[in-house]
Parts: structure tokens; sequence; C-alpha cells
């Protein structure tokens, strides 16, 4: 389904994105608000992430996402993946 | 790990809540804003609920939640699935 799978991919292609992702939806659950917020997080990120069903019906969703210019704000963990993939795609 | 899982809950336990969850963080992808918004949503949320690693990392969440008052609101699927389980926890 994916036509560009095979398309050679210029360096700049390769980026680190900053994204905001504003999800609503209802769920059916039991004592929801008992938990803490990160669990909480997981567990909702978790349902929505599996789609809409009997107990999860999915609102409105919202996307904005922006190229990192400043690539030395990124953890040091990712700015070292990003050079190792440009690396590679300039090889490819 | 979870203490209140053999704990007898009462029915008001059970509900439909309204969730809005909004996600910030970096991610390493390829021409990200090429993408129809609707699988870019997808593929975000899928990224994230698989966890940081050295392509993403989760910078701040927040969770708004609040059970549904009118359920007359929710999906007729939803409605069905709270009564059905409204009633098991009556028999159990």
């Amino acid at each position: 389904m994916d036509s560009s799978t095979n398309r050679a991919l210029p360096d700049s292609d390769v980026g680190i994105y900053e994204c905001e992702v504003r999800l609503k939806f209802r769920i059916i659950e039991e004592q929801l608000t008992m938990t803490n917020k990160e669990s909480l997080v997981e567990t909702l990120v978790d349902a929505f992430a599996y789609g809409s069903d009997e107990y999860l019906e999915a609102l409105d969703s919202a996307v904005d996402i922006q190229q990192l210019q400043d690539v030395g704000q990124a953890s040091p963990q990712m700015r070292r993946q990003l050079i190792r993939l440009r690396n590679s795609s300039r090889l490819a």
C-alpha cells in the first residue's frame, strides 16, 4: 500500500519532530480517576491505540508537528540515533 | 501488583468517562508531515504507546477525565456494554 517505501530519501527527510497530539474519546472503565497520572496516561493511550469498539469511542483528535530546527535540544540518545540514520541513508 | 483486582466494586464505579489526553514528545521520523492526519495520529499514538527510547522522547503529558453524567450521549454500543457490565457486577 505504501508506494514510497522504495523511494530514495534525501538526508533532510530523516529528522527530529516535535509533536503534540490531542485525543478526545469516551471510555468505559472502573475507577479510572483512582489511578496515578502516569499509569493513567499509559492506560488511556494503550486503550486508544487498540482502537474504537464497545469500550471506546473516539471523538476528536488533533496533531501539531514541527521539525526541530535545533537538534541540540533533543536527548543525546536521539541525536546519536539521528546521526546513525543519516549516515546509513547516505551509504545506502 | 494490583491489589484492587479482587475487590468488590459498587455499580457506580463502572462508568463512561470522557477523556482528553495531550501528549508532547519528540520523535525521529522520515517525512512525517507527508502522511494524512488519520494515519499520522495512529502512527504517533502507537509510537508513544511503545515508550521512550532512542527514537522517541516523551516531554509532557496531561489528562483530563470526567465521568459522563448523561450516558445517552454515548454510542449505542457503549451504552449496551455498560448495562451488560453493571448487570454482571451485580450478579457476581
